[in-house]
């Protein structure tokens, strides 16, 4: 399952992939002399960038490689970025540059020192090896994003993020050249950043999970010397019940509040009749503005039902008194007052696609959840947009399905003026269900697929290509810190308990988390819910998936070769399915995965008989009906997970069923 | 590999071993009811404690456990300490506990908070799983340490170790109920302290990498909230070329000097002639004393080898005015002043073995390196010790060698007095070869049998009941964050570049890195050379060694079901051994390991021909001389690794060779 093959397509192993690539003659090699220097403008971004970059590079190819020169002596990469840039990373700076790879040497020329960053994780990924040694092949490259705003969302409200989670997510995200980190800080389940104006916010509504101000201009200063913009989120004026334990007086209706435990719509909202609100907030977002530079904050404003404000006497005659006509109307009156704080800050809002009305200022950025049609109707209503329906991470979705979304849909009818406003996307990792062990094995690798989505060319679109290149990548991105592959392993031995790790390695290897909303459809779960069941060992868009899909489908297409790998992934389905209620037995946090080896040993020892008939004779009278009925069976969804190769042994199954004797 | 047996044996699945336990029937069950609640005295320390523990029982068993409960009201689990004992922890602090599950329910006792500390990790280690669910059987045990220091050495000296290592590294230190970390923390390679009063020291002695004060401070209250002591050294009068870099005029010879790159002993020596230099150390060690609160400051004191104070007139002519015979004696002299200097600012002196001397204070500790006699010596002279020879993680041995050592050796002839004067030992986890990826997986889950050493009654000597318990207790450190397990499997997948990787993993599971100092002897390597090889990649004690070892002392003892599973090992040898030369020829980090790959497909071959003559038949004239000349080949160094399973072969093979048709 770990053979890829190194077809040198144009893309190379490239993510994102380039504006402009050519090949080019000549081998630069890659050995102990190998030279970075830096001339033209330089600051402790450019120089740290290429530490990193030298760090990564000596690991990778175990080289004790030259310290960086500086000046205009020669070396193997000479770096010149023309003018410095903006210190903080700002919408609408220049990324592009150049990268030109010859015999023997090579430069990255870029006009701001972002843009020679992002050359610097063209040129590690364009690293192969071979008999000779590490080295780059020829090629001109003239690169340049598709869209100037390319974020990930981070949700450390609902379940609390520890800083080196987001340090090493933003290492991730530079490698990928995404450029915004969308922080997700407060939400009903936790306040997540110390208010020294108003202490109450973080000391009652976070459990003692927060980011101090010292650690909130830690990743500022962090994701800046990575060229990534932070723009934190401070939701309102719903999902804000932690903040009302500490504030009662702020809330529509009386408290008290607690601190929310269950997922889902809380009714608690802020009072907007109040000019009490309005000067706390004007306190509370004064304060943030200072920490957080970006010319954005993002005030949210999702999902307020609208309860509390209509059980509120008070809310029922301020909307007469102002002729607000209904609750979207109050709530865009708010948000008129909110924005003009924020203006008196410095700051420009961003908000979630409930916020779009006409009466706002069009310096607003509306980002769309739902679908794609609020973006388009706010570009053509002359504001700007972000995209991230099509992006939701934690819906579990392959890869591929996240790579076809694009920000601006082919059939959404806007003229180029309206085009240009759609600024680009975000993808969202919304934190119900993963924690500190398991948010990067929801973010990557698939996070970089998507990443190529909003840099890359839009004719981009080749899936067998991306997945191609998603697997080295990948790995490349474990030398980062991110733990998206090696704590899934981790998480089966826990699970094992001493007993069969196999079994539940290939067990964990072939199911998925069930998508979009449906885990804990019961809405048992709570934020102090243990993430470490096979569901959350299990990962996005499986690897063991695709493979067993894509050798059923060479041999259905004739490839014989096919036969032998899946006769033994068919064994070890039916070993390690059988094994499974034996390691329950010992680990009773397994007891719900019981049916699904069962499941796994059925579908191996149907995949197994497909192959044969297949080969040679054919299926008895019934079997193919009772196949089908078995697959249908072991399609349905246990344990919050799908068994994901279901369909390819039904594909087999199929086949077989059409042989005569 | 992973299946292991779940014996019950007296020792449960404990380490380390408890003084005393007895069986007791009942039955407590650890289900979604389950409580701990604390009565007696309590502190942050005992609350935060107890709240790590819920939270990892909750990881481990998937429930979401209530919360802690405090006062007297009924709990499954009840804590009771009877008093908080010291905030700060100290050498001889009552460490004792006693725990008691019966039917439904259990209780924990202990003097203070610290023995509450060390019963709740006992208590996490007895929980098992079955059919009904998570659960302890009954069980009645009163426990203490064996001895009072109990110590793990880690050197961010020579590898800088970011904050998350050492934090991650005391969690497991407690979890076996060690209580001291000796932090070594400056060399010829680096100082890593934040010194305010003598700023040159960390600036120019660093290259960046140092610890704040708060950072510091932080580790401190980090180890003491888990009862752990940190002793930090200041390694003196030698081992200092890195204080040299800013203040060359504490020097014997005259500078400049320049952060040594390279490994081994250095020349570089403070001038114990100079009033200067001991009102500098005064400086500098009066502010560390006020950072570090425990009773000792390590002087460190080894490898001086006296070049320089030979080649300084005024050091001879300084012995000669002072009457010392020899540098020995200088050392001493200059002890005795650093000591004094210590005295005043309340701290003991601890240091390496070259230290001893009669003249210096009773109340020093000497720390034994090179062989348990000098231990043993200063325990006649009326000092109190430790032992590291023998613990040395560094050197690669087996958990099992280090596990036979006894800080007190049997022949070490010391009455009780003097015997009690041996206050424990540590392992040193020196760091010329780990860095932060690699350090974790080189002390555990070893160290977990050096702790056993430390607490458990001596007779405690079982090595097969030893490694039995060693492996759940390696998985249950995992859970604590530490990477000793999954790191492994990066760092294949890194070197594989995209090519073969269950080839690499295979070969990298049966060697282990050269013994002693035989790394790098022909000493190339610097602090800059990546530690990201086979060598690095391979773990000690190999597990996978192991395992061939047993399968194979078992067939030979008759037990023909050790046939399969060996002959399927041999299979895969030898398909992954002939596999390594292809995916090296795209990944020359791997050059160096392809003659390895070819020892590994002929060992496995020589594996399979004398499983087949063993089977029937016997080997035709000159196999057996002919395989034994390639397992001596094969048994060889290469890259810096040796291959562990060249013995159990050569059994193998000396048992067919005895075969006559």
């Amino acid at each position: 399952m770990n053979i890829v093959p190194i077809v040198l397509a144009a893309t190379r192993m490239l993510m994102p992939v380039p504006a402009e690539i050519t090949d080019a003659p000549g081998r630069m090699p890659v050995d102990g002399a190998f030279t970075i220097g830096i001339a033209g403008s330089a600051d402790e971004r450019l120089l740290a960038g290429v530490r990193r970059t030298r760090e990564r590079l000596s690991r990778r190819t175990g080289l004790d490689l030259p310290a960086l020169r500086t000046g205009e002596g020669p070396a193997t990469l000479r770096i010149r970025a023309a003018r410095l840039g903006s210190a903080i990373p700002a919408l609408g700076d220049d990324e592009s540059y150049t990268l030109e790879i010859g015999d023997g040497g090579g430069d990255l020329r870029a006009p701001t020192v972002v843009g020679a960053l992002r050359g610097l994780e063209t040129f590690l990924q364009l690293v192969e090896g071979d008999g000779q040694g590490y080295f780059i092949r020829g090629v001109r490259i003239a690169d340049r994003p598709r869209f100037p705003w390319r974020g990930l969302l981070i949700d450390s409200g609902r379940h609390f993020m520890p800083i080196e989670v987001l340090k090493r997510n933003l290492d991730g995200m530079a490698a990928v050249k995404l450029n915004v980190l969308h922080w997700h800080l407060t939400e009903d389940q936790g306040f997540r950043v110390e208010s020294r104006r108003h202490p109450k916010l973080h000391q009652m509504g976070s459990d003692g999970l927060f980011y101090t101000q010292d650690e909130l201009r830690g990743i500022v200063a962090y994701a800046a010397a990575r060229g990534i913009r932070v723009v934190p989120e401070f939701d309102m004026p719903g999902h804000v019940t932690s903040w009302l334990v500490g504030y009662p007086e702020l809330a529509t209706l009386p408290g008290p509040y607690a601190i929310g435990d269950k997922w889902g719509i809380y009714d608690p909202v802020l009072d907007p009749t109040r000019d009490e609100v309005y000067t706390f907030l004007d306190g509370f977002l004064g304060e943030m503005a200072a920490i957080f530079p970006d010319a954005y904050l993002h005030i949210g404003g999702d999902e307020n039902n609208g309860k509390h404000w209509d059980q509120s006497a008070r809310v029922q005659e301020y909307k007469r008194a102002h002729g607000l006509a209904d609750n979207h109307a109050l709530q865009a009156h708010f948000n008129r007052r909110v924005a003009q704080i924020l203006t008196r800050h410095g700051k420009k809002v961003a908000g979630w696609e409930e916020i779009l009305h006409p009466d706002l200022p069009k310096d607003i950025v509306i980002q769309s959840w739902k679908g794609p049609q609020p973006l388009a109707e706010a570009a053509r209503q002359g504001f700007s947009g972000l995209l991230s329906a099509g992006y939701y991470l934690d819906y579990i979705h392959t890869a591929a399905k996240h790579y076809a979304v694009d920000p601006i849909a082919a059939d959404a009818g806007l003229d180029a003026a309206q085009a240009a406003r759609v600024l680009g996307g975000e993808a969202c990792m919304w934190s119900e269900f993963v924690g500190p062990e398991t948010i990067d094995s929801r973010i990557w690798p698939r996070m970089a697929a998507i990443a190529e989505r909003f840099w890359s060319p839009a004719t981009v679109t080749d899936v067998d290509d991306m997945y191609r290149r998603l697997e080295p990548i990948g790995v490349q991105l474990e030398d980062l810190g991110l733990t998206h592959e090696k704590n899934a392993d981790m998480m089966v031995r826990r699970l094992a308990e001493g007993g069969d790790v196999e079994a539940v390695r290939t067990l964990a290897a072939v199911v998925e988390q069930v998508k979009v909303y449906a885990r804990d459809d019961s809405r048992q779960s709570t934020r102090h819910t243990p993430l470490t069941r096979l569901v959350d060992a299990a990962r996005p868009d499986s690897r063991e998936g695709r493979r067993v899909s894509a050798l059923v489908a060479a041999l259905l297409s004739g490839a014989s070769a096919s036969r032998d790998p899946l006769r033994a992934t068919f064994a070890a389905w039916q070993r390690a399915g059988g094994a499974i209620a034996q390691v329950a037995a010992d680990a009773p946090i397994l007891a719900n995965a019981i049916p699904l080896g069962g499941d796994l040993a059925t579908v191996g020892r149907l995949g197994d008989e497909a192959l044969g008939y297949l080969q040679e004779g054919a299926p008895p009278t019934g079997w193919a009906d009772a196949a089908r009925a078995a697959l249908d069976a072991a399609a349905k969804p246990k344990a919050e997970v799908e068994l994901v190769v279901v369909e390819p042994v039904r594909a087999l199954v199929a086949a077989a069923a059409t042989r005569r004797p």
